[in-house]
């Protein structure tokens, strides 16, 4: 019977925490009774009590996580506390909503998928774009063929701040624009090149430009910087038939699709002087009715909670972006040496990154 | 007495070649005369017997090099015919003006400065946005010291085609952010790391990322394509004070300086959690009059010839550029793998390409 | 002890109503008791008891105004009714904040006015731009001199929809236009013409072009519309020295500062051929940091009825906004008829002093 | 043997003269053979010996109508002037072509399309955006119903200078909107306000704000300025279906279509609360491929001539639009007053048929 509700908790209380309880207290009648935060500071539990006064506020994640009443939890805490909160509350049989990025290792996102799945407990992780309007219906016009063959993504996303003391640029803005293009592409990364530079911090780049190779030999650029005075959220898919904008910054034009191209001698040894031909045709903005995604990934997340269903963005989802960052890192660690990701194991349908350690192994091999 | 006019000839009548006429033509009055012009195809010679009936054509290049009547050349030719026929030119004792890129090997392009040195002749490279009047105030501005220290670079030069057949993208559009990088920012780049796909035709890559490391820690990243539906021409230079974005597009807007930044510990060793404060300031559109900069690089050349003066944009401007890019087509051909450029030689002041080969070594030590 | 609070009611629970309570909560800590909120909808004052379970909801309007606890009450009810509403609330001893426009018969302006004035009530009409950064900034610029002497200003505000059933266009979006140029003008209007056309419904204008001559030969043109695919939000101040362009729906440039003009002869009496000169300079994007504007109004209402102090925009402000816009109104019906606004009162200081004497009463009898 | 080529003279190498000569000039294979130049002012006649050494230059237009041999004229001279040299040449047998506007006394058209008519002479007014593809293809789309009906049209056309000395801004810039709208519409204005103001030179207005109403309730605003610091040409077209934007400044998206709109109960006599739908839907800009117009107008003036077909913008498009801004010249006079558009005579279709009978010409004598 689905006739109680699922008790939640959220674990931070910085940015994404508030949200994630002013949207739960919302989903109300969809099956959300939104019970507890936690933070160590004092001055955001203050904060909360006064937003949210029937929630119940807590400065220790333990405290909740052992709570038998709770179902589920959020965990919107700094990154380097996703793995061993995660790993807390997934063994005491809490469901889990991780914000982005899941972790920064992928074997530890390969222990938390275990946990998750021997526990028959939902792991999944916040990436946002995955429950907009416009990444769905981008990927969409990219299933139907619209674009023709996809050849190149250039992805930018830049703006002033807010510079982060605990990861760099990579982890901090990256993890958005992987997650979508995994999501769109369905496609798997091959080998990943990163450069970057620490301008502001000694340690911490803020500056970032990364190149992922995917099979069928389509090459994505992503850009990304906390140093540039103007934000751009920018994305450009290149197809053999169409070219699709996606500007996330933009009202009322998220999406548009240009009927553009050139028709070359792919295949052709040789070729005289100019065997080309452009493309030009309309463009099209297609309406897009956007809502609240944080909402729409909340919902998600008590239907999945619900159902047993494997979310959207379910751990798999985490470790995906985890492998594609962490070898990005390598390679910026190396100066933009490639770096190649190891192909899955064959057993395993991807996406699922191949083959870590023994709990992978075990898993893979049967558990 | 400039009472003798300098006698041009037009090698090549593509697309610059016309406009080179056009433009020496318009400056008879400031001691040129546009006497022949030479192209191997009937159909653009026939054209140019048509707009300007003036002028007279050629088939052949050497017929114009052995005309002693002929005091200047420009070269305005496909990239691997510069060197060749500029080497000819020069060696019969032509002033020498070449489109960019100057020649795509550095052993080239110091051949041909050895030539036009000892030879007493100007050797010049089209690079054209070193006479715009745009790039000329965002080198003042920037050696005024307005933006700070230079920390970063990003520049977006794309569009859709024009695709080449005799050379890539990164020969075809990056020349000019070299050149405007080399020239704005008058710092000594060190090392190169470049990564392209070849989505159209097989061999010719017609999108690339470049990333060019500069002394004193500045890093630039420039992004290059064929493939995109919009066409955009933006740099954004980031400095510790502002920061600047030159819009080639925009009609009126070229220059934008941003009154924005970020001051954080950057010499710390340690430090809290938020330690930066930003900085949101006024934006500023400097007027900035423009005029056709083709006529701007004619005019210098005639100047250079007049007065023994070195170009602007000198042999060893073009150079420079070849430096940068053949480091980067390496780096292309080992995907990404950073390629360090040459330190200069001590007894040659930047920018002189060091060391390559007997002829540069010769002149080096005091040709 | 809460005896210092203001105690607030709040009329009329749509679009405004809910904004002005959350507001007046917030600033609990700066004297505000947001007490009770009315409307005639149970949906609607469910809604407010959701989101708001502190405060009491009332069925009729009489019942706060009676209720002797209650100091001020906010009035955002459809325009008709804002003149007995106000006028009851005002007999009752409350301060009152009416939503925009004050009303749409002067004489019933004058009337509030003088209930507010001899009852020492506050009285204050809903201007919100009058509270926004920009348009105070706007109002210093011109007053600084910037701009030189103003010449002529032309406003935009149109979208799609949404269209009102008891108003047209001119009364819904024109006392924002109206209201902004009176605030930074500071001039006296003295003649009206407007023409329109109802598109949608056969009875109320959906679009029209509304001219306000002023003092000193400034004339301003507003266009608004409910017909438009785009929403724009444009005000452009011509002055002799330099032109401001305020666009209100972007995000970091509201206020752009062209120094370009042109230098004429104007009290010539016959000139040659091109005797002007243009000036064309820099353009300056003056950093404005924006707050919640109707924060600022909430705040600003409370801070008045605690001083004594005439508000920013108090009934004398709407009082003009209705004599500008009954004439624009009066210029439709007769089709673009120009309407001369009665010179105000020589003993009476513009804008209006506010005593509502013999010749005002006169006036609003029967112009 | 040229024998059938048409012999061109141009009358006025001010700004439109020149970019005639050279579009004639480049029409020599479709028939046209450039001939002769006149201006009084040196200077300007030197210019186009220096440009177009093969056009004679003459001080006098009288000996350019005088020579038998030139078969047709341009006449791009000052306003005042067009009547009377219009007149002259085609009394004396020439075709001629007339900048816009073609005269500012509707009697005065009515005049040179009867002399043209009896004389069996092309007489055709250069209202460039006639040839234009963006406009042909506005008027095809209006035409198609794609729009449905059409509702209120919108026209922005400012920017700053450049001011003219014999004319207003009415007379230099309005002719572009009002010869476009009577163009695309195909409708005839019924009556005309306009209302403007002379900032800068006492007796020339600098800014107007013309409404133009048409027959079947359709409203025009139409704004002109010197007096604005960015240059606008924007059109916007509502109608019942779909709405257009015509961006005459925009590079590759002149026509944007955006598929919304308001259903409303236009012919209800009563109605309910909120009885409005919106609909939201695409934004599709078509690929309108432009080429130079004043080439098209160029070549229509050639092949009329061959022909003897009536050209697009004839006699009676300038003579409809004299009489709108005559119209809105008077109503400019009279402060915005009104002024209804006599009704064209019932024998005459729409517009004018052309025959200058006695009710026209007794408007013209009187009106």
């Amino acid at each position: 019977m689905n006739q109680t509700k699922t008790r939640i908790g959220v674990i931070g209380c910085g940015y994404w925490g508030p949200n994630h309880i002013r949207n739960f207290l919302s989903l109300g009648h969809n099956g959300a009774e939104m019970v507890v935060a936690a933070d160590r500071d004092p001055t955001r539990r203050q904060r909360i009590s006064e937003l949210y006064p029937t929630v119940k506020v807590e400065t220790d994640a333990s405290l909740v996580f052992q709570d038998p009443s709770i179902d589920a939890v959020v965990i919107a805490t700094p990154v380097e506390t996703h793995y061993p909160l995660a790993k807390q509350a997934l063994s005491l049989g809490k469901h889990v909503l991780v914000e982005k990025p899941l972790v920064t290792d992928p074997g530890q996102a390969e222990e938390l998928i275990y946990l998750a799945e021997t526990g028959g407990r939902v792991l999944m992780v916040g990436h946002t774009f995955e429950y907009t309007a416009a990444v769905n219906r981008i990927r969409e016009i990219i299933a139907s063929g619209e674009l023709g063959e996809i050849l190149y993504i250039r992805s930018l996303r830049v703006n002033l701040g807010l510079f982060q003391t605990d990861i760099n640029v990579l982890w901090d803005l990256a993890p958005h624009d992987v997650s979508i293009l995994l999501y769109v592409l369905q496609m798997e990364p091959t080998a990943v090149m990163a450069v970057g530079n620490a301008n502001i911090n000694r340690n911490i780049e803020d500056v970032a430009s990364i190149t992922i190779e995917f099979d069928s030999d389509v090459m994505a650029n992503i850009m990304v910087s906390w140093l540039d005075p103007r934000k751009v959220r920018e994305m450009t898919i290149v197809g053999s038939k169409k070219m699709l904008v996606y500007d996330d910054i933009s009202a009322n034009e998220k999406i548009r699709i240009f009927d553009k191209g050139v028709d070359g001698p792919k295949d052709y040894q040789s070729f005289g002087e100019f065997p080309y031909s452009y493309r030009y045709g309309d463009i099209v903005t297609p309406f897009v009715q956007e809502h609240e995604p944080l909402r729409e990934e909340c919902a998600h997340f008590l239907e999945c909670i619900r159902t047993g269903e494997t979310p959207r963005s379910g751990g798999q989802a985490g470790l995906n972006v985890a492998r594609v960052l962490s070898a990005a890192e390598a390679s910026l660690r190396a100066r933009g040496q490639r770096v190649e990701l190891a192909p899955v194991p064959e057993q395993l349908s991807w996406p699922l990154s191949g083959a870590v350690d023994s709990i992978a192994l075990k898993r893979a091999a049967g558990a």
